[in-house]
Order: structure tokens, then sequence, then C-alpha cells
């Protein structure tokens, strides 16, 4: 009996993966990862050159992506089916032999392997690798930290409405706005309407061998990364003044 | 001339840190780590067994921890020419080596080296190195996602007033609730007015030799561990419903 393994694998670069991640892909016999129809695959490519040359790949191709609407019934039921037929491929292949799943970033913390993951852990042995995450990355890029003393992180998505958006960004210290893409004209109204654009940074590929770093209010309106992280940096709230407060 | 390289170590299991803080750590000559006096140091303890044998420890041994009120100003001025003077000899040590700092989790997220980087920065050639966060080593070790979908996720310190962090309780989808210890009570309380507390984990050495995991509600009022970490996993706040909203 082997089990199902999910390696978390950092920002991007293959050094900031953890060493064990490092190692039991290195010795992976059956590899497994998502990508879009066509493409390589981002986390495939972060393990270019570590695996063995008779490792099997397992490619998961999304069946649908931008064709239709993520709230579809079609796009729901297209998924569904999607993650069935994988998780029952991966546990057919666990009972003689382990199986390594590649993920970025931390596996837990808003993965796509969370929909395999609930399918699975009741009924296959399993063991999750956290990792660094994809906005850690981002913020040792700006080099600054994110966070310090009493600051409230809060971590939005840009596909929320931009009302809450606005009313989180209000009221965090420190903020990360991920999923931005074709977003981004809503985040950077609602930063602008909390007071905050002018401290929020754009980062796209923190680590990674094409980052790129810039003011998000210096940048073009019709400049919309599709894989970046929007963040403003905490200034060290001080227990003190609560305590006076 | 050397740098100084700030290496993160991630949530206390040495196979969990990066290749790269791996290797620069295996090879430092010169390594510095934050402690109580007394005590060998929680950083310090998580490289054991890896540095070499010629290697020379700097001991930052913190003045004063819970002698003094946090928000007291002898406290403060402590701190201040603490830091100030390890800032010199790091400074001066790099001039003709590099320098390792061990840090816990991730430098930049709630990491006492930031008041080292910011006296450090324009003065040192540096480096950051990320690592997995301690709360990433928690959550993992609960066996559930923190988050996914549009989920928010909020990080708050345990110091602040219980009405702000019922706020944040209250509109936030998952929690991580950091600095408990003494704080625990107040957590409790705050967790219960924003309707979370059913819901709420306290681990304590996520992915640590150690490693403990409990329902809140279920642990004595009293049992008030030092490093711990509370948290309230999302359930996966769906895009559709937004956008029928």
């Amino acid at each position: 009996m082997g089990k199902i393994i999910c390696t978390g694998l950092g920002p991007g670069n293959p050094d900031l993966m953890s060493v064990r991640s490092d190692r039991l892909i290195r010795q992976a016999s059956h590899v497994a990862f998502f990508r879009k129809a066509g493409r390589k695959g981002q986390a495939r490519a972060i393990v270019d050159g570590m695996l063995r040359d008779d490792a099997t790949e397992h490619a998961m191709e999304y069946p649908v992506t931008t064709e239709l609407p993520f709230d579809s019934p079609e796009y729901i039921a297209a998924l569904a089916t999607f993650y069935d037929d994988w998780a029952a491929k991966l546990t057919a292949l666990s009972q003689t032999e382990d199986v390594i799943v590649l993920c970025e970033g931390d596996p837990f913390f808003y993965g796509s392997f969370m929909h395999l993951y609930t399918r699975l852990h009741s009924k296959v042995e399993m063991e999750i690798i956290p990792g660094i995450t994809g906005m850690s990355g981002c913020w040792t890029a700006t080099e600054q930290p994110i966070t310090w003393g009493d600051d409230v992180l809060t971590v939005l998505m840009a596909t929320l409405p931009q009302d809450q958006l606005i009313q989180h960004m209000q009221t965090a210290d420190a903020l990360v706005v991920m999923k931005t893409g074709r977003n981004l004209p809503k985040v950077r109204r609602a930063l602008a309407a909390a007071g905050r654009l002018e401290a929020a940074w754009l980062v796209e590929q923190g680590t990674g061998p094409n980052q790129r770093i810039a003011r998000l209010a210096d940048m073009a309106e019709t400049d919309c990364p599709y894989f970046a992280i929007v963040l403003v940096h905490g200034n060290g709230r001080r227990p003190e003044l609560q305590a006076s407060a």
C-alpha cells in the first residue's frame, strides 16, 4: 500500500521548496499535477530537472477554464466530474506505490488540491507537506516586512464584491489581495475608496525569474497581469497604543 | 565584503525549511539567533546537528522579557539599545564574512528580525530567505485546508482589545490568532461573542515533535500554553454566491 503525498512547492523558485518536498519529488515514481490543457503547467515547471528519468507523469488537465462562467452549473458539474475521475485514478495508483501531487505554494492555503483532498482523505493514506506561500514570496520580494507588532493582516480574493473589499481594506493594517487579473481595476477602485491605494504594491512572480514589482498607483489602468498579488504593508501597530486606548 | 542573510527556518521541523536556508546554514561560519537569557533558544534548537563544528555562534539574548510591561518606557529603551548594539556587531562581522541570522517561521511575517532589518538594510548588503510560517505548520497539522474558494482570512494578535478581536472575527471567514498565552481567555470570550468558538482549534508546535491539537471549547479555562495558535477554518466561500448577491 502506498500513499498520496501532496508536496507544497513554495512560491516558484525551486530553491524555496522544503527539504522534505525536494527529497520526495526527486525520489518519486509517480508525479501528478494540475495544468490547463495545452500548457506545461506552472507546478510542473517548478520541478524541471528534478524528476527521475523513469518517473511516470500524470497531467491533470482542467476540462474548462475561461470558456464558461465560474458560476454556471455546467462549469461546476464539469469540474466535479474531473475531480471525481482523478480521485479514482490516484486512489488506484496508490494501492501499490506512493503518488506525489505537486502543489504550488502551500496546499492548504487556497490550493486546488483541496478538491481532491476532500474526496480522498477518508479513503486513502495521505500526507500534506506545507510550503512557503506565493504571498510570502511576494512580500519578501518587496524587501519590507508585511507585518510586525500587532498588525492585523487580511487576505482577500479580488473576486469579492467591491463593497466587501473596501470594508476589509479599511479595517485591516496589512493587506494581501489574490486572484487579481481582470479584477484589478475593481481592486484599485476599492483601495482608493479605502484610502490605501498610494501604499499598494503589485508583485508578479515573487522570487521567480520574471519577478516584477510596481506601485499599483503608477501602473497603467490597462495593465492587468494574470498571476499577480497586491500587497499593502502594515506599519507595525504598537501594543502600547491599544493599552492606552 | 560579506552580507547578512536572514534564513527563515519554517514552523519548527528542520525538514520543512527551504533547500536554500538548509544549504546556507550548513555552510555558515557565523550564525546569530535571538533567545531569552538562560535558554537554548527555539531558533537555535531547530538547527541542532546542522552547524559546522567550527561555526561561531552569536546568541542575541533579550535584555528583558516579562519583567517589565511591554508598554513601559524602560522596556522600549532597553530593547532599542539591544537592537542597536547587535546591529553594530553584525555590521562589523559582515565586513569580512557572511553572517547567517536564524529566524523562526518567515522573517517578514511578524518576525523579531525586522527590528534589526530596519537598522541594517540601508547600510549592509542583506538577503532575506522566506520560510513556511508557523501558522501554516499549524493548519497543516489540523488536516484541513484553512482557506479555499473566496474565503477571507484574517490574522490577529491576541494582544488586541477584545472589541477589535470580535469585529474581525465576525467579518472574516477564516481566522488565525497568534500571541495567545495569557490572552487566551480573552480570545475565547471574543470567539464566543462572534459565534466562532465551537469551530476554533488550538494548535501548539504544529509539525514539531510535541505537536498538540485540541478544540478550544474542550480545553480547561486555565490551560494557556505559551506558544500556540488558534485557528478557525474557512468553509470555502463560493464565488457564485457573491455573483448572485
